[in-house]
């Protein structure tokens, strides 16, 4: 099956594109987790960011058909958060979640293939259903996540548009007549289609990050890239709305993903789910944000 | 003591600008290290990572001031690979060599903060003394690694050009007059100049990626960069000669670092060493390679 094939399946079984990003950071973990516990400590660090994850995985299953573990809070905690992340990957397959890594990984030649092996490869020890992609460094570099991607039945994500405000650095600059993020979603639609009409799908192995915050871009790269899933971050805290991401969808609400992290994972700090759910019922807030965020797209789904 | 500080004093020191890349690689690795272990045995494999890892490490410590772990290799073993890393990284610094993590990361806002902290930070579980860092996400992207790189006495090195073939699809499009790595390389200059200049150095914490096979971009980017240590890959094995990064260097022979990888640690699979060292003596083909890179570069260093 292919990564588009397998993300279809799971978005209309649950009929939801939601991803819930997976972020711990420890000072906003329920203390009930943290006992005995100190910062520092990096192998206990670790087996509270496990917990807490793994029981998010639970909570969040019915309502997302993916995760994103954003690898860079396991590396804080070192070799310790690695195994962690390890066994949040196996849990999360464990429960047929589709899993993207958020490694934001790139190096050239044989390193590329090293990153692609490591995370998307058959016999990968942390094996995730799809990375991102930084695209700085070219198309040769890129070339080897596409092979292992499709080899695998795996997907990339290609940052295309990012959600954060200084983002526009070199990605909006102009040369030849068009942005360096329409250069970098160019390449990402002539890599998926070429993949997409190969198999006869609709889709790609090679999707496009596009930020909620920028709405009228990510409704034109929709357009731009007919064959590329787009994984959409910045939604929620970061301030992107419902409306703002409708135009990534395709007509059968299939083709973009919506991520949301702090605004689920930690929704037990947002002050509204304060008033309703006490600190031991922290999972209940978490499962009444995730809900919430499916049915705000229920209509979305075909 | 800055960063630019302690790389000065370690390449005066050894009168090299060499640094030894790690990138090790399972079949490449002689076999008596290998014994009993087979591909796929991760825990294994990352015993032989480490442990050829570190005779390298004591082996190239007299002639190369700066060792460059490549993170992608050592990710490619999973959990087990990163407890490797943990130990090279601490083996390294122990023989009083600066550590250049290579992991060509970045992300944004407080992801960014977490590799920041989980790579050079005080209290990081495996902390370096530099990151390379991508910059297509922009300025506030980079903005918290400049932050705790100051703040650390660490450094970042940022992706400006890079030594590939295919680096050009976005590095060499033109915009608003100047090129995209130009626009990284004044971004670069930016940042260091203003660290530099507030402590009265010549070189700020910022420094630059240019690989050796663009010996004209890389001219042109020292000079455009006056206050950015450049680090060089693409020496040796990628096509880089001497003759091609001798305008790295200021007229001290510092600003420039001379990244070689495979040359060295894999020294003794090259054909001319086969006919000089046995299988067995690996060590002393490795060593020849080091001490050779060296002499290559003894006019240069004042």
């Amino acid at each position: 099956m292919t990564f588009s094939q397998k993300v279809s399946a799971a978005v209309r079984a649950k009929k939801s594109p939601v991803v819930v990003g997976i972020d711990p950071r420890f000072a906003l973990i329920p203390e009930s987790l943290r006992a005995g516990v100190v910062e520092g400590d990096w192998q206990g660090m670790a087996r509270v960011y496990q917990d807490f994850s793994c029981k998010i995985l639970d909570i969040v299953a019915p309502y997302a058909p993916c995760v994103k573990p954003q690898l860079a809070f396991f590396e804080m905690l070192g070799p310790h958060g690695m195994f962690a992340l390890a066994n949040v990957i196996e849990h999360a397959r464990s429960l047929n979640l589709v899993v993207i890594l958020d490694g934001k990984r790139n190096d050239i030649g044989s390193t590329a293939e090293g990153y692609a092996a490591a995370y998307l490869g058959e016999r990968s020890p942390w094996r995730g259903d799809a990375l991102t992609i930084n695209p700085y460094l070219g198309d040769d570099s890129l070339a080897p996540f596409v092979k292992t991607a499709e080899d695998c039945g795996a997907g990339i994500f290609v940052l295309v548009k990012t959600s954060n405000p200084g983002g526009g650095m070199l990605q909006d600059l102009e040369a030849n007549g068009k942005t360096i993020y329409q250069h970098s979603a160019d390449w990402v639609e002539s890599a998926a289609a070429k993949f997409a009409n190969l198999r006869g799908d609709q889709y790609g192995a090679v999707g496009a990050v596009v930020g909620a915050t920028y709405p009228e871009q990510l409704a034109h790269l929709r357009t731009r890239m007919p064959h590329a899933w787009i994984l959409v971050p910045g939604f929620g805290a970061q301030g992107g709305g419902v409306k703002d991401v409708l135009p990534a969808f395709d007509d059968q609400g299939l083709g973009a993903l919506i991520n949301n992290s702090r605004g689920i994972i930690f929704s037990y700090i947002r002050p509204e789910m304060k008033e309703r759910y006490s600190e031991n019922e922290w999972e209940a807030a978490v499962e009444d944000a995730a809900r919430t965020m499916r049915e705000l797209f229920i209509d979305v789904v075909k």
